[in-house]
This record gives C-alpha cells, structure tokens and sequence, in this order.
C-alpha cells in the first residue's frame, strides 16, 4: 500500500495510526501542502483523489480519499485488531466520537480554511487563532462530555483498547496543543490522548517522526 | 425511535431520508435552532447531546448523536434494505461521496459557524454567501468529479439503488439551491438529485414537510 500523506495533516495522521495498529506496512508518499503552490493542487494528485486533500490510501489498483473511510476500509479489510467494538450501539458510540472530531471540530481548522480567512476575509492572526481555538473548545469538550458522562469510557476512549475515536481524538489534541488551546477543563481527553501516545502505533505516527517533517 | 430534528437541518435531513428508506416509524421532535435563543442548547438537550447539535436518535434507553454515525447504526440494526454496498471497496467509495460532503462541506456552512462570521468577524452578508459558496462549490465539485469518473456510478450516486451517499446529496443540494449556487458544472450531482427526490423516501423527508417548518 501508499499512503499519500502530509506530515502534519491530522486526517493523514489518523491513518497512520490505524496502518500501524493492525500492523500494515506502507510506502510514504509525502505531498506538501504549502511548498510548490500546494503539491494537492496539482493535476496528478487530483486525479487520485479529486477533493484535492490528503491523505489518499493506494491499496493495489484502488485509490480511496476521506480519512475515515479509509480507516473503515482498513478495519474491514484487516479485522485485527478491531477499531470499532463488535456491538451496534458501542460502534455507533466511538463513531459518534469521532465525528464529533472529523466533521465538526477539524474541518473548520484545516489549512485551506485558515488561508480563507486570512486571504479572502482579511482577518488578523489573533482572531485567527480565535476561531481555531474556539472550534476546538466546542469540539474537543463534547467530546469530553461523551468520555465523562459513560461508564464505556475505560483507558481509552471506549474500553481498554484503543480504536477509532482515539486515532481521531490524538491527532485533534496534538493541534490544539499547537494552537495553545486550553484543556484544562477536559481531564479524559488529556489522559487518553497520554495513554495512546505510550504506545508505539501512535508514536511512530506522531507528525515529527514523518519522512516529511520539517 | 424518537429524532431531534430541526426541519432544515441538513444533518437531520439525511437521518430523516434513511428511517424513511427503511421503513422505520419514528416520533418527530422539533429542535428549533433560532427560537427561545437556540434550543439545542438547553440543559435538557445538552444532556442528551452534549455537542448540542441535531440530530438526536433516541433508540429505546439509548440516545445517539452525529448523522453519520446515526445512520450506519440503523443500517447495522436494520440492515433490509442496505444503504452500503457489501464490498469494502464500493463501502469505501459510497463513504468516501457522503464525507466529502459531511465533513468537507456541510460543516463549514453550518448555522453556528455562519452566525460566528457574523457576528464575531463582522463579515457582511456578501462575503457571508461568497463563503457559503465557495466551500459548496468545492465539495460538491469533487462529488462531481467522484461521481464521473467511475463507472460505479449509476441512476444514484453508487450504482441503481439509493445509499448512503445519496442520503448526504439530496440535503446538500437542498442547501445549495437556498443559496442560489451554481450547480451547472455538476450535471451528476443534479441528475442524482432528481432521482432521489422522485422517491417516497425522500420527498417525505424534506424541509418543508416537517412539522416544524415554518
């Protein structure tokens, strides 16, 4: 397999982490966002994955975009590890999770929004970092309500195996640390995020460890 | 099952169109978003979202957020008729459409996100629609580009039968007609729409059939 991927995108660093979980090893092809007007931009890279965003998953003859379907594809494709519990209620649970990251915190934050805002609506820096940190504000502490607020919560995110909501929730937590949000008040989110980053699937997926890092 | 919707929700649109596909009955109860200062963000909402965002599924003693979530867990619970294809890959691809609308698209047009353009970066309304726009005109551009350049695709987005996929369409759509967007250029996202609003499914399921709407 090839991984298309950007080292500090959160979506590419999710599938990292799910490549490495189930033990799956891949070719890294990075794609720089910022370097040559945005290598996703170019026509190559469109015609593999035509939303223009990383990462893109190369499986054989197929090309598959969208980080969580990618990790789906993995999931049913390889079953083991599981990333989702076996339960319908468990998996909408860790699914709900990680949407909550992957469709209403970070794709108000990614690179191309930033550019918008900054480009085209003339913002400033500080109310630049603002927006980013109250999105994260919003998302990661309804995320730490669904961890507070249910028994399923164990060491991660739902039980004591790590899964789809905590390769989401890393990732996000690893941006906001960059931004200096605040997670004071979200105690599950800060002790999951340190008991994935212990292992070395998550580790080795860690943005600075990337063939691309800068 | 009880739904949390607001009519015009377009996350709550596609919960709507899938209990309709399967043909499950359901209690409507409207959330207003713009009355008695938002009521998805009420205590009593809160506590069953703690995202205080529609939709809400309440299955029995469980009570579920996030659309896309929601929905694959009617289609694990109810799997007659199918809203995935059976192979990973077509599973992958019918994903893929639905996230590059549901977390490419819809998210940065949202109702909270346009009110904190407003109301915090003091955009005007032309730059408020130029926003709401351009992040259509991207997403659904590469739902076109998705959609013809595989030969998967058929009357609906994932060969002849509605899914997934077609689910997050319709509403999207839907949002970018209000917003007199161009659609021109997208000939299969347009011709796909139209066959799915032939359908009982989804008709019944539109904005202005709800109780709520206004």
């Amino acid at each position: 397999m090839q991984l298309y991927s950007y080292f500090r995108s959160s979506a590419a660093y999710r599938v990292r982490i799910a490549l490495n979980l189930k033990g799956l090893s891949y070719e890294y092809l990075g794609v720089h966002l910022l370097k040559n007007g945005g290598e996703q931009l170019s026509d190559s890279y469109r015609e593999l994955n035509p939303a223009a965003l990383v990462p893109t998953l190369v499986d054989g003859d197929v090309a598959l975009g969208q980080s969580m379907a990618i990790i789906e594809y993995l999931d049913e494709t390889h079953p083991d590890p599981a990333l989702l519990p076996a339960d319908p209620v468990g998996r909408a649970r860790v699914r709900a999770i990680a949407q909550t990251i992957a469709c209403d915190t970070h794709p108000l934050n990614n690179l191309r929004v930033l550019k918008y805002l900054k480009r085209e609506l003339k913002i400033d820096d500080a109310a630049k970092d603002a927006w980013y940190r109250h999105w994260v504000d919003l998302g990661l502490g309804a995320v730490e309500s669904l961890l507070a607020n249910s028994p399923a919560t164990g060491k991660f995110c739902h039980g004591d195996t790590p899964g789809l909501a905590d390769l989401c929730l890393v990732p996000q937590v690893y941006n906001a640390r960059r931004l200096e949000c605040d997670l004071s008040a979200m105690p599950n989110v800060v002790r999951i995020d340190a008991a994935c980053r212990e292992l070395q699937a998550f580790d080795l997926a860690a943005p600075d460890k990337q063939p691309d890092s800068e």
